[in-house]
């Protein structure tokens, strides 16, 4: 059985840059009142951009919330009213330098459904043309260009440990 | 170029039942002090559960984070010094009654290093038995068993839009 969790109300703890949190209070059957914990998320995109010579572009890049670095896709925040194609083909070219001719949606999902409405948009773009990254200040990654079976391999061995990057390269395994 | 962050400072803004939150002062070349919102949990697992007849068990369940109900593989959250494998065989018995007689690891994977260091470990166990499911109260949720195919071709439409569950599906694809 499926219930709807009715808001009965609803405190805002905080609002930041990235996230905000806030506590809503539901009422559930046979439980009573229970508290949710909820992290709103703008949204975020994921690039599996695939060269002429068939590599995969990866960045890898450090994450304070995991205190290491990791090997993901480019990928990026919406930008407030930010169509989710416009973010992927601007994150591709800010963190890669890489336009793209041809760009798909091939999956979106939530990240943590649990408790946060996070949902990330993943696309799929060939064509590439070179050109100058432009990262801003203060973000620093490295790219990195790998055959498509090394990235795949790279998930087998559980290197690649992000979940829009595994995602993101599983589907495109069955797409190319 | 990878800069490893390090933290200046450290403020607890709060302290809840499945998440808690911290703003951390970190120091970025050429940009100087910044902030990092981070999302604290305490990891969770998933389980694709494939039954002898070779149908995947799925669970429909309202969360409210996102305001609907989504298709996922069963899942929950590790408890206090728990071990992932025998999260996933508990959760696996709670939400759908079965219990797994083989049960592997096939990947973990970060949900969103960008601001969280929520962890899933994803299982795949087969060899079921059939028994009761034992529903917390307070929880709610429907199980189907649904055919590999059908799952991996919900995936496809993006009826699935689950990341532990599109990453486990992908994989125990290429396992099974």
């Amino acid at each position: 059985m499926i219930i709807e969790e009715q808001t009965v109300s609803s405190d805002r703890i905080y609002t930041g840059k990235v996230i905000s949190l806030k506590v809503d209070t539901v009422e559930v059957p046979k439980k009573g009142y229970q508290k949710r914990e909820i992290i709103e998320h703008p949204g975020a995109v994921g690039i599996v951009a695939v060269t002429n010579d068939k590599k995969v572009v990866l960045v890898k890049q450090y994450r304070k919330a995991i205190e290491k670095a990791i090997w993901e896709i480019p990928a990026g925040k919406l930008e407030q009213g930010e169509n989710p194609k416009d973010c992927a083909l601007r994150e591709l070219k800010e963190e890669t330098g890489y336009t793209a001719n041809n760009i798909r949606l091939i999956h979106k999902f939530y990240t943590s459904a649990g408790f946060s409405n996070q949902k990330v948009y993943v696309y799929l773009a060939t064509e590439l043309e070179e050109g100058e990254a432009n990262l801003e200040d203060g973000e620093f990654l490295d790219v990195h260009e790998v055959e498509l079976n090394e990235a795949y391999e790279m998930i087998n061995k559980n290197d690649i440990e992000d979940a829009k990057t595994s995602i993101g390269l599983l589907l495109a395994k069955e797409l190319l």
